[in-house]
């Protein structure tokens, strides 16, 4: 096991009815806050009124941001920092999925920032003092309710990239699963699909001795197989709702990635935000499509033991030898994800070969990508193209 | 899954030579620390003068308590109170194993009450303001480096008891696995068997929706199987004594209870400390002798399938009916902790039927115990019959 530090401090609020006991979280960070929601949604299923209500009962001021993207763009994240400066905010509260928060924790860190956010992802500025921030959360998926990271894109140049710092983690989040009961079939499945990327992300390294942590990650993907169907078809069963919810923070608040190699392989996250950085697709499905792709073109005599370990640990694979183990494994995936009605190729979402040297050009612009097999950008492209 | 909160606060710097890591830690929060440690191991294996001239070397004072016992005594505590208070020592260095740090808590708690420390045990004292505490940890078993619990003994009343609060959390917990290499086989041993009884307590609850959290607990579970004897026959086996090491951790960190009824079952520890109250065995040596005693005490038609689930998710079991699968997985216990050389039964360890029922009175003094079953006197000296 590599060495690590481990230190997730934010305060986790699972279940029925939690919304409540944030506010003395809140009121412990400040006096005035910014609202911070997405397209609506939270209209529809009354968290919103929820929220404000709880708010006004207790005398605390908020701002509202509205219309955060499904991939929140650096637009919003400089109208948020907007905001919270001319009001003087001193907290803010995203309510909603995975872009909300994300876009919250940039908008934190902008508003002590001295330039444009959009250098946080360019690696051009360290975040500092960001605001303190809380979620309440509305879709099981990104996992950013217990971590420091954001993905954000940007609309003018087309990229999608990551930011993140330990102080971006959010003071609380709220997790009431029947907050998730309005989501759709389609963000469910993308949902069960990001979060079970995350946990491949973090499993497929080199170490073999991380037995632990690579046992904790294939309970985190079983709870995925065993709920993610069932909660498309019964959108308000509880025990499916909240299995993955947690499943889904459990999945990238650091654990999965203790005693392993640089923090996890992301060749395929760091590919897929190229697909939806041009096309605007949904992250999860965008995953379903790359995954497969990127499995069967990284493995090989010297990792097929790990892709075997999955297959045999997850989908009850019974194959000795290791290779042949580990393609029935990449298959079992693909039928995991088609089980979820997930896309199963870039033609499925109407995306052709047009931009795939292009993605592959911008995905290693730091470099080349992944631990499991480092890729250059025409792995990048040649995996794209076995996507199409 | 039941509603729960989650917070664990300590910062964990786990890996070789990371003692280094925790001195801006302490200096964080004080300039003079009570350094306590157990019976002198620390003093050959090199940790103590690691300890010592890291603390010399950074300038920060200390007084030393040393000769924290294995079932740590109220009397340690109150000695450790004293050497606080007179010097107005702020920080507390635990170095050791549980049993060490277990005393610092309760010598943190004591520090600010006015009053016997051994209060906080009899319930009559609520934990206000401690101490912070550090560790070091050197043996792989209790995982009181990452919560706020302890157990202390009263070797005047031949009592063992718990006591508890969040703000008894460490705030840093190194954890070197290199500092294991010299625990003996017999600890090595019952620090295995501490931990998965750990994980069978939060494991064996009633609860049948909390499949995310069981499938973490079969992962530690199977940590212990892979790795227990291996450490004890390769002491120097770094990656199983890292993989125990942070099993440990895991076992009792929280992650395990949430969102299951009451925080796990924990009538097999409470019936464990009325042993080793009175007859000062190693811990997790009694906890070899109760187990598999309370699992075929409670075993019955209506928990079956939680028997047999560990039965077939961690050792395989093939059995299709329900109780006959779980009777196997008993058996299966049993041979695993015969494998690591603990003792099975009291025989085993000198002990007859003279207090069975006095255990039984003192073990229930509060009520009932366990989630599983509730457990009377009567029944914990059934079970400790069936254990002779």
């Amino acid at each position: 096991m590599k060495s690590f530090n481990f230190n997730t401090t934010t305060k986790i609020l699972f279940g029925k009815n939690k919304a409540e006991e944030m506010i003395p979280e809140i009121k412990s960070r400040g006096n005035s806050l910014l609202l911070a929601y997405g397209g609506g949604s939270i209209k529809k299923n009354g968290v919103y009124d929820k929220v404000v209500s709880l708010l006004k009962d207790n005398n605390i001021k908020f701002k509202e941001l509205s219309g955060i993207e499904p991939n929140p763009r650096i637009s919003s994240v400089r109208e948020g920092v907007k905001i919270c400066r001319e009001n003087n905010l001193d907290f803010i509260l995203a309510v909603g999925g995975g872009s909300v928060v994300d876009a919250c924790k940039a908008i934190a860190a902008g508003v002590s920032y001295d330039g444009d956010p959009w250098d946080f992802m360019m690696m051009k500025a360290k975040v500092k003092n960001p605001l303190p921030i809380g979620v309440v959360l509305t879709l099981a998926a990104t996992g950013t309710e217990m971590n420091g990271n954001a993905v954000i894109s940007n609309e003018e140049t087309l990229q999608k990239r990551p930011m993140g710092a330990p102080s971006l983690c959010p003071a609380f989040s709220v997790m009431d699963p029947v907050y998730t009961y309005s989501v759709n079939k389609w963000h469910t499945a993308a949902g069960a699909t990001d979060i079970i990327s995350h946990v491949f992300e973090f499993y497929f390294t080199p170490d073999k001795d991380a037995f632990v942590t690579d046992g904790v990650a294939e309970a985190i993907m079983k709870t995925c197989i065993e709920y993610g169907r069932k909660a498309i078809d019964s959108p308000e069963d509880y025990e499916a709702r909240a299995n993955l919810m947690w499943a889904g923070t459990l999945a990238i608040n650091g654990l999965l990635s203790l005693g392993k190699t640089g923090g996890g392989d992301w060749a395929t996250h760091m590919i897929e935000h190229e697909i939806s950085a041009i096309y605007d697709l949904t992250h999860g499905a965008g995953l379903a499509i790359v995954f497969p792709a990127w499995m069967q073109y990284v493995l090989d005599e010297d990792n097929a033991w790990k892709f075997a370990k999955m297959a045999r640990n997850v989908f009850g694979v019974k194959i000795e030898d290791d290779i042949e183990a580990a393609k029935k494994g990449i298959e079992e995936v693909k039928k995991y994800f088609k089980s979820l009605d997930m896309p199963l190729s870039l033609k499925d979402v109407d995306i052709d070969d047009q931009y795939l040297e292009e993605m592959g050009e911008k995905c290693t612009l730091f470099g080349a990508v992944g631990v499991m097999r480092k890729l250059e950008a025409k792995d990048v492209t040649a995996i794209l193209k076995a996507a199409l």
